[in-house]
């Protein structure tokens, strides 16, 4: 029949479209992924609203095991939740690939992601350069490939969207050597983490002409497209000190050159005592 | 109350969020702006949906008569209703401010919009730059500015995403000599006359190492998000030859280093007897 990638927005379950809630109602098995970004509700949530069980997919099922999510999909249709928009995460590729191998019609019904939602604070979207993602840094691994795409955005008058790390499934290391296999609780980078961490790639690349420092505006976002969203416009010292409260945050790094009528829509979101206010 | 901007996504009346659905349904006057994209439904169908009227938007009205469609905001909630997302046109950023400044709460619902779908390809949204504009060419007025912004994108390893020229409201300067106030036909740019004119600016300004030229990898969509969505990939020259069918069309200029898992996503839509296949 059909597999159907249906896209939930970024909020509660209500944000579903009405397109995306009849196919779910139309599925023999329904599983939600939500690895790569989470839902502000419960699956419950979903599941009283859907009037049937939803299964939740871990990243092996999703990325190698397509075949258990597809077994059947010939007589019945299928639905993959996806958190956000099905195409603005890279990970359900191999699964429509894999479907069409099978001959199964695949169906995207697309939502609000962060790609779009981030023209919230008053930056116009087609003035963002590449996307960069900010993962966590460890003792021996701090990569600062994001300065270098971050450069180049602002040497050509872009915006860049920082995406921040999630980590939802990370194996307890001390806790496998005793044998048992547990999982450490998720962790979600804050902007405030962020912005360390791309202070700390700053200062060990030098000063570059044109790229960020601790004076550039940036914009920390957190729970984008949710009611209690919150946005707030400063330099990267200056956010660094604010609380953005739960996940998920994300960052945009302005362009030095920020339209007057971006900064005209900005200037509600600039904190208390910034040098751009 | 509360001033709505409901985000419509871009498809048909279903494509509505049950959160948007629910606001509409609480608001007192309902509009629908429809000059910065289409709807591929007519305002019946919406209002057959909602069970209340929806007064179409012009131009005009959403860009200097916000008084207009503020008034009573302070009584009842109003609605305005917009094709894809609200954030990612820039139309709605005065109405927004002059909002605040009457006191009356803004409350944005997202959806799908184009800078979102346009990873429906296959390519990584976020690996694409600033997003180009390909206006109509007159014969006095040719700006080639998409083709500087492409340039940067491409040596910079970006996909450039093209937005092409809608005319809604084209005064018909013929019939305004005669005293009569007419518009002509909507028009709608399609991806064969964006490459023509592509192809134009590109001998204009001469070779340049990078940029783009006729055997450049493209993808040409119609009608992103809908059923009946069109995606076909090939060189510029390739592409100038296929029918994409009905409005709205878009275009995305490939970076010469596409990623293998693009290509492999991507492989389902090249074109017969393409130099890519």
């Amino acid at each position: 029949m059909v597999l159907y990638i249906i896209g939930l927005g970024m909020g509660t379950e209500d944000d579903i479209t009405l397109r995306g809630l009849n196919a779910v109602k139309s599925c023999v098995r329904v599983y939600l992924e939500a690895y790569t970004s989470i839902l502000c509700v419960g699956k419950e949530k979903l599941e009283a609203l859907y009037g049937k069980e939803v299964t939740l997919a871990s990243r092996e099922m999703v990325e190698s095991e397509s075949d258990t999510i597809l077994d059947g999909a010939k007589e019945g249709n299928v639905a993959m939740l996806v958190v956000g928009d099905p195409v603005c995460a890279t990970t359900h590729t191999d699964m429509m690939i894999r479907a069409r191998e099978l001959d199964i019609p695949v169906e995207i019904i697309h939502n609000a992601s962060v790609m779009g939602a981030a023209g919230s604070c008053g930056l116009h979207l087609y003035n963002f350069g590449a996307t960069v993602s900010i993962p966590y840094f460890t003792e021996g691994w701090r990569p600062y490939s994001f300065w270098e795409k971050t450069a180049y955005n602002r040497k050509g008058g872009m915006h860049t969207l920082a995406l921040l790390d999630i980590k939802t499934k990370e194996p307890d290391f001390e806790a496998l050597a005793r044998g048992k296999k547990v999982y450490l609780p998720p962790r979600f980078m804050s902007v405030n983490v962020a912005l360390e961490q791309m202070l700390e790639a700053a200062e060990a690349k030098g000063d570059e002409e044109g790229n960020y420092g601790k004076d550039t505006m940036c914009v920390g976002m957190a729970r984008l497209g949710q009611r209690d969203q919150c946005i707030k416009v400063g330099s990267m010292e200056e956010l660094l000190k604010e609380d953005f409260g739960e996940p998920l945050h994300c960052l945009v790094v302005c362009a030095d050159d920020v339209h007057e009528l971006e900064l005209e829509a900005m200037k509600h979101y600039i904190v208390e005592g910034s040098r751009y206010a």
